[in-house]
């Protein structure tokens, strides 16, 4: 399975995701990682793993992407012959000219148990409404903001004593064992979607 | 602590809280039992159980008490010197001229991890939404429909082979754990509450 990733930020889940194909524990292959941030510790950290990365310039819109840059991702993509564009922190959201081209063929990770708290930092979120859970969500991206069939999901617990920060590293590990394995069970064509729910087979 | 417990349904929640009171696992006692449904499974269990079982009339609207009737329950909750009450199944809105007067010591047992899936059948909702996890939460009775601090949450995962029936059975099960549980840390004064967090002692 030929898998594009897309990512703003540091790439952690980028490297758990390549460490994983690299083994041979997943069998994929991250042909191209893609980022919207020109300093992005995810080109470096993909360039150091040997893997092909690039930057596109996303264009004037802070929230999503232009379309001259909508169709370079796009191009980039096709032309690395990716299979599933796998969404990891990017932080722009995918409209509907890119998505036709993937069409249930994008997948992204949103750190809270959706539909709780979609949007942007789910963790401060979760903290400020004061649940005792929240987690990782693994979906299909659709129209919406965060609301695409859900492929899988793990919980994590809030602690009484959690700032944002010690909250969102806890997400963060389960998002670095979600991730590659939902992978895994797409890449062995385990799950099946019907409607807006999800079975392995 | 002297507990009133509302219900209009089977009355589960109401026997688990009324079994560890009797037996002594929890430091409280089932002062009233009432009910807005005069046939409710939840009074001739309360009465089985040597418990005081009131049905009230509820009044003419469907989603909440009449004022006369919120009247009533008030002043039998008075009567038997009520501290906490303890919605258990209870189908009708609890208003401002009832909380005034158990001001955040009226709690309520939603059957989904909130803010996910308030308001009713929140098991068909966690199956139409097709998420992985779902569960309960206790939580204080604000104004809102279930939008008040929460105090404990659990888990309950969502099986492939799960029907609206068996998935309201598990957390059902879940329910039965953690509103004796919370009970038990509110009579031990365990729970702090600043702000919608609230913290054990």
């Amino acid at each position: 399975m030929r898998l594009g990733i897309l990512g703003s930020g540091a790439g952690s889940n980028m490297a758990a995701i390549a460490e994983q194909c690299a083994s041979g524990a997943l069998p994929a292959v991250v042909t191209v990682v893609l980022s919207d941030v020109e300093n992005a510790g995810i080109l470096t950290r993909a360039r150091d793993m040997g893997l092909s990365a690039t930057f596109i310039q996303p264009g004037q819109y802070r929230t999503k992407l232009d379309e001259a840059a909508e169709e370079q991702f796009v191009r980039v993509l096709k032309e690395a012959e990716v299979e599933w564009v796998v969404l990891a922190g990017f932080m722009r959201l995918i409209k509907a000219d890119f998505l036709k081209h993937f069409w249930h063929k994008v997948i992204n990770i949103h750190p809270s148990l959706l539909p709780s708290f979609p949007g942007l930092e789910a963790w401060q979120q979760a903290l400020d409404y004061g649940v005792k859970f929240t987690g990782c969500t693994v979906h299909i991206v659709d129209h919406g903001i965060d609301t695409g069939p859900i492929l899988g999901q793990e919980t994590v617990p809030v602690l009484d004593a959690d700032t944002p920060q010690s909250l969102h590293a806890r997400i963060q590990e389960a998002e670095r064992r979600l991730y590659p394995a939902i992978i895994h069970a797409l890449a062995m064509e385990d799950i099946r979607i019907q409607g807006r729910r999800s079975f392995q087979k």
